[in-house]
């Protein structure tokens, strides 16, 4: 047995509360070294009812290149819970993994109180929870200033002629707004899609506006509250949810408060609203702040255009958290997307989180963090991330050949077993954004290969987001190609996506609880990748064809398709094809 | 290379920041399975500037039975990190370890910016700190009710003759009070010991205090707030800091709030201040609760007498921050120690811990937590736990020759290595208290057994506690037995072991800042024990005898000795000896 690869940590994703009398215990060994695992667990003060001669058998739910994960949920009426894990190996030889380490299993030692993991008492307050109706959303990502120009009275000075088939530079302008939106919701309903997560839509610089000057008003060229609130009820009246994007880590260099700092210095009133190192703050191109060895202020990465918010100051938390709840109160919105949210203190977010939750219990917070995120997935702070190490992984394998089918398992079953289940089941699942080239150009315009990695990104638990004009084969490369104005010409548009992405819409949300929380096998090869989720006795199984030529399998019903035929008691999937069979 | 050992987590006891530009990361490895791991580490946004080129050597600091544990300090100035490990086997085999796992080392993958663990900023304010004054602090817990009596006029009815040769009972009461602690406050200072631990002097029913009828009063029995403003005044004039004891896991079931609820059920405005799971609340007797299938309401245990408190609840949260802060800004009181800490949720004691900063900066919190207690330690709850686990280890070997000398090193080191280095430098070690036999019964009277225990207790990182008599060697089996009166008759008090306390402390208190934070290094065998703490050059170094023949060591300057005296050249420890020599 490889006695160090045992892991288990206590109140983390290795062992949660699933409501107020159920414990979800996960344990770790190595791949292929042990034949089981059982949890010993009960009432710490009924140790002497001898609770622990009546173990759970722990299931291996996921496994990884090195690592096999077990896990079982057990039922404590009582709500204390003491518990350990016994190990044994292909050999039979077993082991006691509890808090005091490992030891020969003996009646001595299961007796003995201390030897026990602790769940101390199950307190609903510290319980993870996420929001329902996220698990049954498909969010629709809109960069507002290339949407749709529903109104001509506000486009800012110099725009160009929406055309779909242009190459933006970092400044244009093409006049999008608030009321194109409007003007355009009853497309997301025949799309399908119930969640609407626009870009920054406050008063900023750039066409992008993550550069904020004033996060209590609508930009201008954008419209204004009025529109916005028109918005948010259009979109609640059609069961679409609304997400904004908040810029909590840096502002735009332009606004007021920063604008008094390089006024005003260590007199102005927001001196310590900012980190300035060394008053004056001085303004220095980006190549000079790198190389700078004394940086009088942090920005954002180094854009000197970004100074950065010194949320550990009172008065910003303040009037960020009062940004933060106006926003719900007034106009009554869904969610946040939080931008660079990494770079800001867990302190300041905990405060976020409160507050947004006590205006809305099901309020949805999601974080832009590209790296692991534990910390910030606990339940006081996030309820998911930008879940871009998972569709990393898709795309690796699917999009860009990088990959073989065994890493694509590990990778991405690693980063299931990062996270508790609540999470996982709302995780933000994106194959392309305004900060990435879009799908089908990644995919070398090949359409089929673009429904392939989608049909299999909305087979996985978290939840699938699209960007607009993805609907009609948009393409783009990277920033700020990516951003093109939507098509909304006919003649431009891709019918065929179209009603692809419609049918995969719809039928996303008519298993969205099976796709949520079902349970995840892995089966095939680097030719049919198998990919199979179950619950309550329902399956439903995907058939992907990354070999480059027909694969066959045998005939079901056919929940939804791409380049796949019936060929007699067989379907056949031609290259880059799927088929998702179901009960 | 036993891959499946490696082990680092992002944010946590592995990854924290020393102060705001140094970042001390950990890595874990298999025992004596890897010859080397550096770190690299740098700027996140400056990678294209190679600094992975450049890696920091960590160092093996400390080893268990399984694993080396390695550490470095980096420093940074931008106040960002990406960072990852490389780790070299004995046959020089390398691996590179990041946040997307384990690949094969090369400069593609060290150029990749999303194969590292990030520290996206170093925020002071997520920061774990804790208080500066409790590393110079030996404390001196106090059983207020057997400490001595200074007023006879707040004498409860039936008070026994003080004498400290009897063996109490449950329901004894000898008439112990504030003004008797006041009365000896002169002792303390002669002993030396600067921090004093009173057990709960609130309201309530019993001798012990733990079934608080009234949180805001002083326990008439003990005396009056007059009183305890006296005595926390007369401490501080002496340097002697005071930590209350606060019971919020649950209350006396005399209190009124509980009594309100027996006498009016669901009308009472208490009853969502308990876990009643079924109205009426009933009164069972313990042995009854623990076979009932349906407990009206959650106690402590299985204990009837002490309803367990809803801290969900924000009435209840405001009543105990209240008193929490109370104690503080109206007495002045350093610090709080809590009663079943464990069971009490983690938001509430966020609040709680908030609150008393707010207060005082640096206010000592401490937790009654048995089992590993990462999840109370991360900053923004405890600034430490009574340290059983650490404590046992020492017991186990020392007084109870249970283990030996490998697993004492194993369990110490595995206690270290859970926590950041701030927590584990004011870590509670308790050798006896009011909830354990008294370490010499627990010696068999044996009292150059329980001052070598007591010496290697005195030399970890972590601070000391001297429960009250100890320094006259007073005995006591479990509870109630520990808690006789103090012996104030000089006939009966043991000055030889008043000598060595008084030594003892004087000899933490003048080696406080190493033996907090100095590093630790172990030899010798299970005859001579050899601990060494270093700092900056300067060493401290224990001889333990436990063979139960002499033993002989080279001499040295000799700092603090027990049992041992010189011999030409040498110096000669006797069995249960031990001596402490330092540059």
């Amino acid at each position: 047995m490889i006695r160090s690869a045992l892991l288990h940590r206590p109140e983390s994703e290795y062992a949660y509360l699933e409501d107020s009398t159920h414990l979800v215990l996960r344990f770790r060994t190595a791949k292929n070294d042990i034949s089981s695992v059982q949890a010993l667990a009960g009432d710490t003060y009924l140790i002497d009812t001898g609770w622990y001669d009546h173990p759970y058998e722990m299931k291996n739910y996921l496994s990884t290149k090195d690592f096999d994960y077990w896990h079982v949920v057990i039922e404590l009426n009582n709500r204390r819970a003491s518990y350990a894990f016994i190990v044994t190996d292909n050999s039979g030889a077993s082991l006691f993994f509890g808090d005091q380490g490992i030891f020969d299993d003996s009646h001595e030692v299961r007796a003995h109180a201390n030897n026990y993991f602790r769940l101390p008492y199950f307190h609903e307050i510290d319980m993870v929870r996420t929001p329902e109706w996220v698990k049954s959303t498909v969010w629709y990502q809109i960069f507002p200033e290339r949407f749709a120009n529903g109104d001509k009275e506000n486009d800012p000075a110099g725009v160009l002629t929406w055309d779909s088939d242009v190459h933006p530079t970092r400044e244009d302008f093409y006049g999008g707004d608030l009321q194109g939106i409007i003007d355009h919701l009853d497309h997301l309903v025949d799309l399908g899609v119930n969640g609407l997560y626009l870009c920054p839509i406050f008063k900023a610089h750039s066409n992008h506006k993550y550069d904020t000057i004033d996060y209590l008003e609508i930009d201008p060229d954008f419209g204004d509250k009025e529109t916005f609130r028109k918005l948010v009820q259009e979109a609640h009246k059609r069961g679409i949810k609304v997400m904004l994007d908040a810029v909590f880590n840096h502002m735009g260099d332009l606004s007021p408060q920063w604008q008094d700092v390089l006024d005003n210095g260590t007199n102005s009133r927001f001196a310590n609203w900012f980190h300035v190192n060394k008053f004056p703050a001085t303004y220095q191109e980006t190549a000079d702040f790198e190389q700078a060895t004394d940086i009088t202020y942090d920005t954002f990465a180094f854009t000197p255009h970004m100074p950065k918010l010194n949320t550990a100051n009172p008065e910003v938390q303040k009037y960020l958290l009062h940004v933060a709840t106006y926003w719900i109160d007034q106009f009554d919105i869904d969610a946040w997307r939080l931008d660079v949210a990494n770079e800001v203190d867990h302190h300041f977010w905990r405060e976020f989180a409160a507050a947004c939750r006590s205006r809305k219990d099901d309020f949805y917070i999601l974080g832009e963090i590209w790296h692991s995120s534990q910390s910030w997935l606990n339940g006081d702070q996030f309820d998911a991330v930008m879940n871009y190490a998972y569709t990393d992984a898709i795309l690796d394998y699917f999009v860009f050949k990088k990959t073989d089918f065994s890493t694509l398992q590990d990778q991405i079953n690693s980063q299931l077993v990062l996270y508790r289940e609540p999470i996982n089941e709302v995780q933000f699942n994106v194959l392309d954004s305004h900060d990435t080239p879009r799908l089908l150009t990644q995919a070398n315009n090949n359409l089929a290969l673009m429904q392939q990695t989608m049909a299999f990104t909305f087979i996985q638990p978290g939840v699938p987001c699209i960007y607009y004009g993805d609907e009609y084969a948009m393409t783009g490369a990277m920033d700020p190609d990516n951003r093109k104005p939507m098509v909304w010409n006919e003649a431009e548009q891709n019918t065929e996506q179209y009603q692809f992405v419609k049918e995969l819409v719809e039928f996303r949300k008519a298993h969205h609880q099976l796709l949520s929380s079902g349970s995840i096998s892995w089966s095939g090869d680097d030719q049919l990748l198998i990919f199979e989720r179950e619950q309550n006795g329902v399956n439903i199984t995907g058939y992907f064809n990354t070999s480059g030529t027909a694969q066959r399998v045998p005939a079901g019903n056919v929940l939804l398709q791409g380049q796949t035929k019936t060929n007699g008691t067989e379907l056949e999937i031609a290259a880059d094809g799927f088929v998702i069979l179901g009960d």
